[in-house]
């Protein structure tokens, strides 16, 4: 896939194809066969379920609809490999496919190459009315598969975390960085402005329609909050004193007993935290990240700040060139700001942590879900989650853009999340 | 309190306070000792924590800052009658208010009558200074005492509604009458608009800062959905058909087993629904009342529409006279549509029903919560609610503005809480 | 009703039915309407529940079967004052009892006077047929009453125990003792023995039949564990300790967070208790009371003993005189012990408190449940519960008996259980 | 292990030892990596954790009192593998043994053989002082062993059974066999007999002492109840009756919605039921099987019968010969009644099923737990259970004996648990 994400011939989406489809086999290549098993909770899924559910994604919106018929691959898979396609069928309770020893990983694999040999075939034969017909759903395929390249890294994370033994996912270097300065505050006019998507290049139905939109003047922070300036946030007391938080916040801390991010531990010797490449000593100078989006509003206001929305945050990130710490770097955590120099503008936009804003998950206006089944890929979800946006280091490069909406449930922890301030000026 | 909600003079704060404090009293007339004690669920209150919760406002946020010690009051009622306010102290766990019998409806009684009493001192001796300092906050208090006078009828028809007796608020003619004609759609051009509360009179801190919003052309329907037309949307399957639902709403149908909005039941004769004045046959012609969010959601779409924004709605009402049928109407329950003449603006805005919009809670561009313990009374629950606009039936008309910002979770069923329909151009 | 427990003749069953109808509102003057509505957990039931149930009984099981049709009755009585005979119908769930605020006491109270004028007409004009007939059923129904007497105490002690204000429900005095001297232990030989009703006086089905059981040697504590000797169980880590609990036992105590009995509480000037009279010091002579026979149990193997099992208690007490401190005492509250010299027999068997045993609630062999609807009463609960003996401060004397069979689930803490020990030789 | 159950010399010792965990292995032989991972409930648990905790057994009991310390062995896999003895230190949550994929099959069995390699050491080089010492630990370890062998099987099984797949532990014939004839009743006199261990065999503690016990006169089936007759108790609304139905035992039926026995399944064409050979018809001649004690008690009172006491089952199997269907007969499921001739004697009492008692489990008289963490194996699950005797077809045919006492918790049904009637004369 190339930097604008989208595929304009038939050599490029086989191309495309090839490559996304081998990056998510990679990522597994350290496993152990324990590894892709285990669901440490609801949330999260085993990591065969994510293998085996990107491919049933291209068997069911694209093999099939294109005539091809995989005889080979038992009837339940639909039921076990559907994630909430109410209208696909009946799926598995989602809390329960970690009780499933089988299918075995080898033949989970069988069925990724099964897949892999039919749209090889498909694409060899296509035409272009084909490319017109199923390209955009294999395009959808691709990227949905990205999205589950980076929960396979964050489910795996999340699982580790849970087993005393703490094990590595990779043996990496994890270089650190100086403590940056304090933060510079960038300015933005009031004004009618335009956001989302509009153009040639792949983007998720949620992006549309571009629309007009008055933003109020705000100052931005030009960097992410540091694990250093989480840490005086919590020695002040942060997670004791009910005045900086959302109420349905302060119950999440007390049901969840949350005393710091997940993944920090105290020790004699301070703060530890887990990485995908095993415990080490907090760096003060790394973005926070794995807080829910309670904690970070909580941050926020403590700091005499707020988050910003996402209109905000895409008016202060159009244009601006993708770059950052991304799943292709390999180095699978957030990385201190390379030169704290003033720019005048924002750094680390893109990668890194997925930063929280204070936007709810809703639609654009005059959005409109696709037809059939992928009308359930975004829309039913727009209740009840908040926006991220810019992508983190478990992020393909190909896969974010300045207009991309994540979302998540206000109180998940699990993803590379952290927080930008912003300023009401 | 007069319709610009805002007093001018002691005498009239003293009239205001006198007329609410009395309409409390008047609204529990009916009942008997032990309806003031029952708590149905953890989202509702007894009537006499009602009681005793509005009058401890009074005694903690203007009494004592006016240097009042009641002594009489028992220690505990502070604990007791506390919400929210985590600056204010501990507080007993919501769902367990209908565990106290004691302190009795009769010492609640005089609990309240001992805080009129020295609120009437307190205002006969004030001067001007007095009035600046404590005037707003006992405008504040007679406002939040008229959310609490809903809530002691919601909570009670909740509470009869799980009682096999089903016991008579009061015996009421509840005037049916003639079915609307098909919606007719209003067109709203684009444009750049003003929403929020600004100006001399009443609002409370989340209706502010009054800002700028673009608002895209939409239709908006020009009266409520009826009971008539709920009807249709159940009997073409609309509760078994997760298409038109938002997935945590699918889910909540699932968990709560939803198959008609709370209140409806289903009789050999057909639909019967609870009311105020009892059971009674479905009038077809009333607003639909008693919805969840999901609910209202999912009938917009399976009605080929939306649900209005709340900048939508309030560009619609904004300027309108606040006329409808409210808490002084003593009908305590929707009525149906008066005359469905084309009148070019939309009916029923006001009162009847509150109307859930497609808008998250969210703070407005700008907004600060008040100092103290107050700045609780709005801004932290701006996280998994939705809003509600117009008032309802069990609305003082006194209380309700087109500014005014309701919210609740949107599973929420148990407020007089109905739909209007909207459109994209 | 006289000692034995059994009424010959109709005077004697009318003067009963008086009596035991009489002693249940008298427990109740002292309660304000509020009192009688509130259900504190799911396990105990509102006051007024208890009043209409026990009246419920004597309409279902003795009224209509003989043939009187109370008219003024609203149909819906018996699905609410039903407790768990399935045999008569649907009833509403157990944790709900506490959400009705109608019928009214008011109500309730012209119900039961209602059920006491048709039941005294029935008795006037009764023969010796019917009494043969409807006799054991009326017998029943007051020993039922009793029993519910008992349970209007404990579960308006549970109320006020979760009450901040602590209401007292009489102002009584309480006096105190001397801490007794050590426990002695009297031993009783092994050998083949009857236990079990059997002869002319009343008895629950549970108690039949009277049959030969081999009891092991065995001795046993002449007299109950006292609040003292708990203390010093606590002081020693009691409550720290797995190695003295059942894992059942372990369990509950970390979900329930036990660190003391129920009701206890420590303030910075040492324990104190809740009784029916307020709040008061700790008496350490006292017997221990409202413990749990998880509590019980630890408690005793801490002590190097065992509880003793009902067939050694029932040994140990055939043929006392059932003397102690009953309801009639007015006490509500264990007596310290007020001899303690060496009697050689063992004191406090009846009333106090009742009395856990090792022994799970089973059917005697041989057993056989009533016939119909009453077969329910005691045979289906012969699962997961311990067996109690006694009786306690709560009991009415013409109650109990040395073949009593009382039975509650290892956790349950809120009657008035205690403590005595027994041990192998 | 010989029949008797008791090695007498070091060599037997050791080919016990040898035995023993070997059979562990083959029962895994069949077995694809995943499946020693996942956990199905909270009760079950992964097979590799059966692995490791019995192994640790023998590191904690045995290797460490005799001062082996064995380096490479993590220190974690004290607290991973714990199981319930809290005298040893922390232990992992028991629902939580599936979340964790570490440490993997191969170095779980790593682990085995490193605790197999100092075990034959340690036997090569033992004395008779050791053999005194250790010896009775290492028989303790071995029959605990062979527990958990029977635990794998079930814990499998009901794993499989979650899985849509429906996987195949093993592909074996089951050969059917006919309905056997009406029930015939053997009587047993009433008298007073000893029950328990007393000799020089194996025994765990809580078969001990052995003691005299009164037993009424009693009838005894003959043979177990089958599938046929437990499908007449469906087909005769037996799951709708509460009548049949200890109170708690609705309970569950209604929690857990069960309308029939575990692993039963309802197609168009009839009952077809899961074994460890996959899916297959009901066989009608079968016993029962993976009913709870709730489903087996309401089965006996709907036969106008009950169940029997422990006492009353050793009474008739005491002396009789140790035969049955095993675990060494690898059909891993109950079979029909061979020959169903009028024997006088009772049929199938050892293997095929676990037999319900309705004794709950409770200490025989004069019970003593062993020292130390030991004597948490057995006498702190004394409450909530009830006995089951008699071994099933996971059962090995060294592990079981007449006075053996299993235990489950009354809602239990994963275990090889049925169904044998006995009446009262």
């Amino acid at each position: 896939m190339n930097a604008t994400g989208s595929p304009t011939a038939f050599s490029t989406l086989a191309a495309c194809y090839q490559q996304v489809r081998g990056t998510t086999m990679s990522l597994c290549a350290p496993l152990e066969v324990e590894d892709y098993v285990v669901q440490s909770m609801p949330e999260a899924s085993p990591v065969k379920w994510h293998l085996a559910h990107t491919s049933w994604f291209f068997e069911t919106f694209v093999l099939k609809p294109a005539g091809v018929d995989l005889e080979a691959i038992p009837s339940q898979y639909g039921y076990l490999f559907n994630s909430y396609y109410n209208a696909i069928g009946e799926r598995i309770a989602r809390p329960d496919r970690g009780l499933l020893s089988r299918p075995t990983v080898a033949e989970v694999c069988r069925f990724r190459a099964a897949i892999d040999d039919a749209m090889r075939a498909l694409l060899d034969r296509a035409d272009d009315a084909w490319l017109r017909r199923l390209g955009p759903m294999i395009e959808l395929g691709l990227h949905h598969e990205q999205q589950h390249q980076e929960l396979i890294l964050t489910d795996l994370k999340h699982a580790f975390g849970r087993n005393p033994l703490r094990p590595i996912y990779r043996d990496l270097e994890l270089p650190g960085g100086e403590a940056p300065g304090p933060i510079r505050w960038l300015d933005y006019p009031a004004g009618l402005r335009r956001i989302g998507h509009d153009g040639p290049g792949f983007a998720f139905d949620n992006e549309s329609p571009r629309h007009r939109v008055f933003v109020v003047a705000f100052r931005l922070a030009d960097r992410l909050v540091t694990n250093g300036e989480y840490r005086a946030f919590i020695e002040d007391g942060g997670y004791e004193r009910p005045e900086f938080w959302l109420s349905d916040g302060w119950n999440a801390r007390n049901t969840q007993r949350w005393t710091a991010p997940l993944y920090w531990e105290r020790s004699a010797d301070g703060w530890r935290m887990l990485t995908l490449a095993g415990m080490r000593d907090l760096d003060e100078a790394e973005p926070v990240c794995h807080v829910s989006y309670y904690e970070a509003d909580a941050f926020a206001r403590w700091s005499g700040a707020r988050l910003p929305s996402e209109a905000e945050w895409e008016v202060a990130a159009e244009g601006r060139p993708v770059e950052g710490n991304f799943l292709e770097d390999e180095r699978f955590h957030p990385a201190p700001l390379a030169a704290s120099g003033a720019t005048g503008s924002p750094s680390q936009l893109f990668g890194d942590v997925w930063e929280w804003t204070r936007s709810p998950y809703s639609p654009y206006p005059g959005y409109q879900p696709a037809a059939g089944a992928l009308g359930e890929y975004n829309g039913k979800f727009m209740c009840n989650q908040m926006v991220l946006r810019g992508g983190s280091c478990a992020t393909p490069a190909s896969h974010i853009r300045s207009t991309y909406r994540n979302f998540f449930p206000p109180d998940a922890r699990w993803q590379f999340s952290g927080i930008r301030l912003a300023r009401d000026v």
